[in-house]
């Protein structure tokens, strides 16, 4: 993962400040192995991550993961172990914890949504409710859990949103607007509407996705009927592991949802020397 | 906060990447208003960290919070307005709501511990376990929230553990391999311990804080009876707002909870335009 | 522009180093007005940078411009003036020229092949191939010129080419391979394609754009024919002023041409106190 | 070259942004050579650059150039290979490139300059008239070309030109004042002059260095025999390749052009896999 | 030690700046052998960080310890070795030397105050007078010396000094304000006085340490009697090597002194190649 | 001062970690008045850097220099008074006399050589013997003090020092490799030596400045007779406050001192709320 280095770097540095004065009182010579274990079931995401905390801090810490990334494991499985220097293991523990456990927290909930819809052809995506500075590693976990993601950040496609419509005078001359704009022809450009008459205004400005807010089950159906295939159709808004199944049985392509980064509940993970 | 600047420098930097090109087509001199509204209750935290988000995009725009930092808010309050170019206002929306949601989301969770526990002495901390990047931010809110912070890092107090007790061989020489480490004297020194017996030894070392590792409620009442006040005791372990209260009631001066930063729960908020 | 005050600094430091002796000999208080004139005719482009350069410098700095950004000039037209401490002025003289000469430079050039296809449906596009560090500003030009940016990056858009194709076994495993990537569905995808054959394979998986690469007019005019305005087509390779008006009539949507940015021939423009 | 690194990283990091979608669709233990070929005739500079940029992506990989740095090779001549995992070598291509043939396209030309003005005693030099950001490399590549360098920026150097002439009152005010102002007393003085009479008043004063600023060749001669090599001298203004040897055979010892740097056509390279 | 490879960088891009252009007429494959050699007899600290400084230049330089950190040498001993790459030892040479004389420097005053309290209780502890950017190293040098660390920040104890006890309206209003103030109760607290009262209103406010400011020698043994060991009494103010042996004999614990970091006399080192 | 802000930044980060929790005790909106007053005689360097210390923190606070920069002050003298919120004033007060007590102890110092070698042509200079991070304010203290700038670093002029002279098999062939070693025409070059005889070989190459090694006063006196100011001599190697005069009635033009920087005896000062 390209950057991946800096963002581990920053987080021992956030950790250690001035240094480990606790843990200067191993023997620096000291070796021993310690074990990641499971303390819940869920699906792991970020070993890759955990090793560059661990090889960051001491490139002769040997890791060895022990599921593979993306396994869903049970309470109390051995999911990774390091061996080597005492002392750099105990300084990179906490980081590397933090990192493994909210990634795979955001792959258990990713899972669970998309194993929700499994058999329809709705997709799971995320959103850019992640948190401030995790945006990568959030949306790579999300990818784990076998989401789709949606856009990384404001420049890598447009969607044009209630707000800047309401700004524009309307979809025709937003859409309008951006092909003046100079933005590059390469982007995809999605629509969010809110009713059918905007999502037929949407696809006749020839855009190539349509962002569908908040509607009932009933017009989301009328809207795949009305899309026909031509455009792609997002389902968003307050959507739930409860009600995601529904949405997907629609006939929607992507059903994107915040909680999958906003609202993380970490997966139990410990780190014990043997 | 020291610092501030930068994280929200990174967290804007993240999202817009090479620019945001679905704003361009809003015209560069119209002007609006923006509402943030409560879509759920809980308590506020991180008003001036969305402030400088904003402030950082567009040194034009006009912020004015409705609500004072840490207030408890209902469904449906604003909670701050923002006026100036629409253009900036949407850019920066989504890092900003990003900040505040979790940082109000910890301050919610917090809150909630901590009123849990009124009328006893115990204080609410938080641990380590925040998310990289942001543990500021995270242990900020928990101060919002009524919490007290556990140490910030590695290097502004002592923590031996039990990976240390064990690599030391008990708790004796563990001190006292601190004393000779040249670690500054001018640091609090506490230690993790798992039985009374321990606790005495700790005591008897002269470390100014114990870390009671999940001990029972009888165990910990035992302990607070051993210390008789000459060390502060925190509890520490699985702790949830159902336990709190019991553990507050055993008589400990802290109680740790790992949860209040690590699987924060967003509070609801939305940015609207007038 | 996003990120303009970093590569301005950026540039400064280059340019003065350890400080600029020279001007030590100037008095502090010695206050002046210079003009930054044509010596040469061509489209203006970067004034806003030239400007941010000495913004930097010194924020007493008064900043005119004399003309619009994107106006054609011709030799000896003044193009903006800058008045304050003279120090300042010749401490960012020769960056804001470098900048406003590289960018002016790209923009004349632009036009030139903008110009080039006036009444046809094409538009001119620029690469990657732009000066490393540059890459914004280089668009930036471009876009003044009133050509169209093509991907910012290899992050904004899937452009798979030959190599890939080859790599993957055909057109039709690589955009398989594509799909199950993980890639966000928001990126558009483009092929390139050398034969109708190939256009046709791509047209049938569904992507969104086709560069048709160092085809002949005929083969394109075919290839617009076929595509019937399902896919965007562009052209590229080896495009010269000379050819490229007979490019844009085989009916292609976009004509993108690596020399606006790699072989760019500054604009010549200098810097006079008064 | 110090801080080779950091620009080579930099520019990934612009061309890499938050990751290569389309190059994730080519298997990532694929194996693969590819040679980068001169479309064109030039001579070759930056190949330790390029390395730089492949092995920054993948320490995997191997560089092997196939002509020394400096070489001038003809149309077709295979310039460098690279081995290894086809990922690493495809997101490196374009970075890679940039920088090859913008430090060959200077050195092609700085090379005519050179040949241009053989057997004479002038040397070629460049100016601070590079692309901000790359004046090292921009440099670097005049040297390979057989040029020698201008100060490198601001700071290494003094050079009083008309504007701080003008400022103090006079060649020799100005140099009084340089004295007084607590430059090194290691840095070189050169002063900009437009007559005989400023050669003279210069060489007074003690300088080592005098720039002739667009003389005629009848002035450079009388300055060359005025100075008796005294002082260095350079000539600077408008000079071209048709121009340069009249210039040099006039005895001055610099010939400082600024299109070496400003106005660089790249050499035409590629890179194929095998 | 955590960070050192960055401050390392930024000693070496300080002085290389744009290249080292004098080594640049040493052949690059020349090898050679320098040492190191004491020109004055002192205690060598900083071993560690001259090497990091010469494999930051060239990873292939063999560094070879000659004596331990923390050695005691005599005039004309070798203390280090360094083999390979002449060109790159003599770029490494003068950052290399002045990391090393400061910090050896240090340790030498240090040992010096250390040796003079010999056989009383009292250690040597630095203040955060240090040479800003060099904190972590000037510390470090004082522990070399056999010194303690005072706090190494603002943020890693608390420190209440004459100006907040009289902006707070008293050492009990101070103390109280701290606990509310959500500081993480994981700080030591320390509190300055010039009288006994006042040493004994800070111990009933339960801080743990307590500076005694220039008092005389009777007062500090005063405070040492009241203070029965409850606290740890620091003793801090213009204390000499002449005065040091006297104050530590009134049994205080800790002895501050500024010199050791603001006032150094670099430790006389010089590099010789064989 | 080009980059200070970023030195200031830096210091101030070093300092204040993740907060000051100390100042978090007083009202953030008192008020106050601080002055810092000389505790001895010296000369003031640093006051611009001590502003910026406090404009960095807080933009609100105001500052009022009470002697001008260079002045000479006697013990108990206020040179500078800065007005504001008080808790801003207390975090910058150790940083900012950080800076200012080192560059008052360089310009202390400085003024004494200077003031030895009064009414004799020879200048005092600096040397790269500067505390890694500090060198700009080092050599800018040096300048404060009546002394001028030796080079800055290892790229704004060329020293061939003893060790390049025996790699390069002598001073005649070292001077020859740099002649052709592509290092810019405009940096100075300056040879050491140990005897006439190199002096002489020296001249006879057209070095601008010799540095004479360790001579004796004598050899001194026959080189400056033997170069009748045809180069320029430095003078260098362990000349002390006692011997500077001697050194300069040699008649010698420069005077290098390496203790200026490298054993700086902070000027002591203190800040004091009113």
């Amino acid at each position: 993962m390209f950057g991946l280095k800096e963002i581990v770097r920053r987080a021992l540095a956030e950790d250690i400040g001035r240094g480990d004065w606790t843990t200067s009182i191993v023997p620096l010579d000291a070796l021993g192995r310690a074990v990641i274990t499971a303390k819940a079931a869920g699906r792991i995401a970020g070993l890759p991550v955990a090793e560059a905390v661990f090889r960051e801090l001491d490139s002769g810490l040997v890791w060895q993961p022990l599921v593979s990334e993306g396994a869903e494991v049970i309470k109390g499985l051995d999911v990774a172990e390091v061996r080597g220097r005492i002392v750099s293991i105990l300084q990179g523990e906490r980081v590397a914890l933090n990192f493994l456990q909210r990634a795979s927290g955001i792959a258990t909930l990713t899972a669970q949504y998309v194993a929700a819809v499994a058999g329809t052809k709705a997709r799971i995506a995320d959103t850019r409710k992640t948190v401030p500075g995790l945006r990568l590693l959030d949306k790579y976990a999300v990818r784990v859990g076998g989401g789709t993601n949606h856009r990384m950040g404001l420049d890598d496609a447009v969607l044009i949103k209630d707000n800047h419509i309401v700004a524009c005078g309307g979809i025709r001359p937003a859409v309008a607007a951006l092909r003046r704009s100079g933005a590059p022809f390469t982007l995809q450009v999605e629509v969010e509407v809110t009713s059918l008459g905007q999502l037929q205004e949407a696809m006749e400005c020839g855009v190539q996705a349509v962002l569908l807010d908040n509607m009932t089950w009933a017009e989301m159906r009328q809207a795949v009927e009305l899309a026909q295939g031509r455009v792609l159709l997002e389902a968003s808004g307050g959507i739930t592991l409860e009600t995601v199944r529904a949405v997907a049985e629609t006939g929607v392509d992507i059903i994107s949802v915040g909680a999958l980064t906003h609202s993380v509940r970490a997966l139990d993970l410990s780190l014990n020397l043997d």
